[in-house]
């Protein structure tokens, strides 16, 4: 070759060596207990600290860089007083130029037991590696090696010369080795509620506009996604990044470099655009990647909460597991209304005199109805019922950015809050709160003792909370940190009125439920009340995403899928079969499972309804029998503190056939089994036929008797599933 | 002429006329109910509507434009619920276009009883006028006519197609027809902390740099200024500009057109920059100009109080004027601190363990400090005791934007709450509570129940509340709507917890003390605590402007002025003569009123102290005997309920004489005069003396008989003053 060939050669190559992998790290090491994962930790050359993370010989997490871009150290002190423009050095650059100062190691081993959960028990089993690494400001990085995965947290000891700090951004690198296929959502400030989207991680700047199919998205990037993030190299292994433990910090997000495959921390910034305002000494939350073989190991990995605090109450006895309907799906669906009145463009609490308006005729929350729904409740079993709209304010609460939107404390006319309490407690049920904030948390904040001193005065000990809305204060996002300790005030105050909480459209969950138990669930995602618009694959991914930080509040159990049975004017239609809704049961964990359609809905299939009815909603144990993210999920679990096993599988857009073995059951017992199907003509994506009939209905019942020996043919049809409800029958198998 | 001459002519006729006066407004009048002032109001040829104000033939507002820009009308409802990227319309302009639909005029005139004030009734007497014009939103300006000054506001009734609205600005004019002599302070977003400033409306602009004397100043504009502002017109009429009953909705500074010389308003912008979210029906704030042909009317003028809503409260019997010392001044000067202790650069509440830091040796409130000034406040008759620095928090409280900042419940290890109150109430005072929230509204609120359940359990009556540093929620300023629903907030909560509110760098006054009389005090302006940067006219402007909308607790009675003698590190001299300190009790107007001084340097001049301990703080009426802007006061005031009166004189940089007549006194009684005055060679300003002397401290002090047919000569040091208390004696004049 001519020696200009060679050069234009070495050129090409050194262009190409920025897409080819980089050099192994080198530096400390560390094991998971199983010996099957190996984190790296070292300083570059240039003084990066960077980690990486292996699977035996395979690379996971390529060479990653770790650190925080501050937005300078205070230095200014005003001692007469006044209003201050904060001193502020330069940005300070904690990227590059850090010395090793300090290692340590430790291993931990402990089994803790839940107050609710998939399991009584779980085990938290780690390797630990500290580094302490200096330049000018001291920063442990703490790494925790799991069978599972890896947790690792920055910690800013108190120092000399480092008390408040403002991060303008953190700097955590997640390099993956390959182009893997991930189930994303968006990354955005104020919502989660998306579709989550299947593609390889190059393609996701191209897909990004697909993939935001939120209306009024605020979206801060075309490679910005959410975690908790699921993918699968090529290599068959599931690798999942997300957090666990956000306290006094904001949420993060990913920023994907796609040419890199390169994710990068994404703080949500606060009001004035700086990422965070912390005071050593601190710590941030973990960052974790979750590592399986097999996506099964997914859904059982209790990484997330392990990295969490342990339990912060001494008595849990007021907290527990709750299965309620509620008069919620009838406004979701159009059929009535959270308002009472349509005389009135705006309302104002305290001046405008309900007594006087004309009732619209469609309140949802009225005392007729809601006595309809207890009696249902109560006479099937259930614990609680949610009532949303009963307060005064609904008439504007949308969209106006109304600070005093809600009192939280003065009921409409039509809904007598004594009485009905007394009712639905005659009937051995009670009524679940409501607190939609319109995401004036301020407002919230001013009423939350009173609002609490009511619910106990009344006999509520759960509250759904919602966020719905532009946030107030001003400029803030749902995920900003000032958000977030708004958000554990909430449950911190809760706890101490021995009340649970259900958030809706806070910051999706990050394992704090060990901490504070009473954070019964949170939706955060992309639930039941989108209707037509969820996709039959959500639900086969909800659970190794959304799910690795805490349950969600998925309200399933919707038998009419044509909305315009329940409304006439809705031309929605929920893609899914009923089986299915009765496998979201066990496949989408939550202690606080809801029954979401109207009683009437039931009624004409008590048959189905049976399995709501008997499914637990707290596990001793559970099994995943085959589980892939966007397709199928079947999971087995045991009752808690009972010999009975429930059984759940769902399917996407696929219909699909599976042979599931009972080898999970005690071997010396059996079971009476009632398996509910998919009928041969089922299919749960095709919608209303011509001639009127709905194949999402139809389902086949069988009862027989099981035994752990045995095998099941179980066909799921199109947005497909199935649900078995297994007695354990006493004595031995004949 | 030749004709192209004429052109010139007409062409600079032309420009010309732009600062010439405008056409006389044609439309509806009003007359004050004295006939002497005399608002227009009409709708230009484009519909633009206008007002002006004429005192008999002179002009003192020129006509002058009204109304608002808005964001744009809400039109969106998304039932579904999620987040709204708002629907507005483009900017509505609601300043021209309109029509008449409809005029109405009323009279009032009522004498109402004051809770506590510089009288003890105030006569309600004006004519009014509401005009309501249309333009697609339908708007009622409401002008009331006092004799001594115009209010106006303007009301959004609950109409069709108008409920939420975003104020994007408010477009009131005041055009000025003269370039005015004015005492003003730039206008500032979170400070009303400045000097005021002398000069005419033109020089303005030029003069701002000099005037914002502020260092931590967020001005707006090179010719933005505050409200209250007062002028004095070239025909010797004073007319002062500013707002009454500021509620949810943001502080109004004035932009001027220095060349039209006309203020247009400019409200305070909340976080992301919009000036006011409303919602229909619903008010604005009084606009207020007040009008006087003598400066002493402008000190009587009761316009703003009148304007407000009557008192709220059904009982006030625990609400009571308050005359206080304070373990203050010593952390003011710098002798002692706050802080506790030195060991930490930043505290965490909850967690720092204070009870094993080192006490740094200068903590002010201890509790051996604390029981002296109980002791020597006892003694001499004081009500109160204001102690700060009493909390944990303070080693950090300032400059960090710290979210949880204080809790207001924590005392320090060497501050025994429970016992010092039961010390302070065995002699007969309370103490006075200090939550200092250091802008961290959000916290304040959080803990606002148990700071004011702790007060109650203790016997706490009073709190002086403090707004230093920048507020949190972030991007807020100190003015905005939702910190001004903040104040209001707070005030609404004391009121129910019977607690007397004395806030601190809050919103400054704008009368809502008539309709919660427990707003007993706000500094909001530059007082005391400034020391040497206080210019002796300081306290000739402040009545005229900072109190029309409420007292002040401008903290006077500093005997000792060379701060030298306090803290050897301070360089500063207090330029003002100990009789001008004593003169403030009674020309500075507060029902709450601090000997804010050491008692040490009390215990050497306790016969100028005396003054302080007899001079009243409530009043049955005032007399105005002399006062100019910027110049002198001399106030008269008869104590409430009592024959004593007291007289006080305060002067500017110059030496004045004045003579003091004395026909306020009843006709039929003679009166002990105790005449504090400064002696013939006390100089408020020279400072401390080569030889040591200091001549702000002399002072001679006569007694004498003086009855109503009297007159006195005095004469006042350069920032001088006199003080006198008249002791009624029974009997006849002999």
């Amino acid at each position: 070759m001519k020696p200009h060939y060679l050069l234009i050669c070495a050129a090409i190559l050194a262009v190409c060596s920025c897409n080819t992998r980089p050099r192994p790290l080198e530096g400390e090491t560390l094991q998971s207990p199983d010996g099957q994962l190996t984190l790296t930790f070292g300083l570059s050359e240039k003084g990066e600290p960077m980690y990486s993370l292996d699977y035996g010989k395979t690379a996971v997490v390529l060479p990653s860089r770790l650190g925080y871009t501050l937005r300078g150290i205070y230095t200014g002190s005003h001692p007469e007083g006044g209003n201050s423009v904060l001193d502020y050095t330069p940005d300070v650059d904690l990227t590059e130029g850090f010395r090793m100062v300090d290692i340590s190691r430790d291993s931990f081993d402990e089994t803790w037991e839940t107050v609710w959960g998939e399991e009584r028990y779980i085990r938290n089993q780690y390797n630990e590696l500290a580094v302490t690494i200096k330049k000018d400001v001291l920063i442990t990085i703490r790494f925790r090696l799991f069978n599972d995965g890896l947790g690792f947290r920055y910690e800013f000891p108190g120092q000399d010369g480092l008390t408040y700090f403002t991060i303008k951004e953190e700097n955590t690198e997640f390099r993956m080795a390959g182009d893997n296929l991930a189930w994303w959502i968006p990354g955005d400030v104020d919502t989660q509620e998306y579709t989550y989207y299947e593609c390889r991680l190059s393609e996701i700047p191209r897909e990004m506009r697909r993939a935001m199919d939120y209306r009024d998205h605020r979206t801060f990037s075309d490679s910005g996604v959410q975690t908790s993030i699921q993918m699968r190299t090529d290599d068959a292994l599931y690798v999942n990044i997300h957090e666990a433990a956000v306290v006094n910090y904001p949420a993060m997000h990913l920023e994907l470099d796609a040419r890199r495959l390169c994710f990068r921390s994404w703080l949500c910034p606060d009001a004035e655009g700086w990422k965070g305002r912390l005071q050593a000494p601190c710590k941030s939350p973990w960052r974790t990647v979750q590592v399986a073989d097999d996506a099964r190991k997914v859904l059982a990995s209790r990484l997330i909460l392990n990295l969490n605090e342990p339990c912060a109450l001494e008595d849990v006895s007021w907290i527990h597991p709750v299965k309620y309907m509620g008069v919620w799906w009838e406004m979701i669906t159009g059929k009535s209304t959270w308002a009472y009145t349509a005389d009135y463009p705006a309302v104002e609490l305290g001046v405008t005199d309900y007594a006087k308006a004309t009732p619209n005729g469609r309140h949802g929350a009225n005392n007729g109805n809601v006595r309809r729904y207890i009696d249902f409740a109560a006479e099937n079993g259930f614990d609680a019922l949610l009532v949303e709209g009963w307060n005064e304010g609904w008439e504007d609460w949308y969209g106006c950015q109304k600070e005093a939107v809600f009192d939280f404390v003065t009921p409409y006319p039509d809904f007598d809050l004594p009485a009905l309490n007394a009712y639905a407690h005659s009937k051995g049920i009670k009524l679940i709160m409501h607190h939609e904030t319109s995401s004036s948390t301020v407002n919230y904040e001013r009423h939350i003792d009173a609002a609490f001193d009511l619910m106990g005065k009344y006999g509520y000990d759960a509250v759904k909370t919602g966020y719905v809305g532009n946030i107030l204060p001003l400029g803030e996002g749902h995920y900003s940190q000032p958000m977030i300790n708004h958000y554990n005030q909430v449950l911190r105050k809760a706890a101490e009125h021995h009340i649970m909480i259900n958030a809706h459209e806070a910051v999706r969950p990050t394992g704090l439920c060990r901490t504070w138990p009473n954070l019964i669930g949170n939706e955060s995602a992309q639930g039941t009340e989108y209707r037509a618009r969820i996709k039959p694959h959500q639900v086969t991914v909800l659970p190794f995403t959304r799910l690795q930080g805490g349950p969600m509040d998925y309200t399933p159990g919707i038998f009419e899928s044509d909305i315009s049975k329940v409304n006439p004017a809705s031309k929605d239609y929920l893609a899914s079969t009923i089986c299915k809704q009765l496998a979201l049961y066990v496949t989408m964990y939550s202690p606080l499972q809801m029954a979401a359609d109207l009683p009437e809905n039931y009624a004409g299939h008590m048959d189905a309804f049976q399995f709501i009815k008997d499914v637990a909603v707290d596990w001793e144990q559970s099994r995943y029998l085959l589980a892939e993210p966007g397709d199928v999920i079947i999971i087995a679990r045991q009752a808690r503190g009972k010999g009975d096993w429930f059984v759940g599988g769902v399917t996407d857009e696929n219909a699909r056939e599976v042979v599931v073995a009972f080898d999970f059951l005690d071997k010396d017992k059996s079971y009476e089994a009632t398996i509910y199907r998919d009928a041969p003509d089922a299919d749960g994506v095709a919608g209303v036929q011509p001639d009127g009939s709905n194949p999402g209905k139809r389902y086949v019942i069988e009862k027989r008797t099981l035994s752990s020996k045995e095998l099941l043919n179980l066909w799921m049809a199109r947005s497909g599933g199935f649900a078995i409800s297994l007695k354990e029958i006493s004595g031995k198998i004949s």
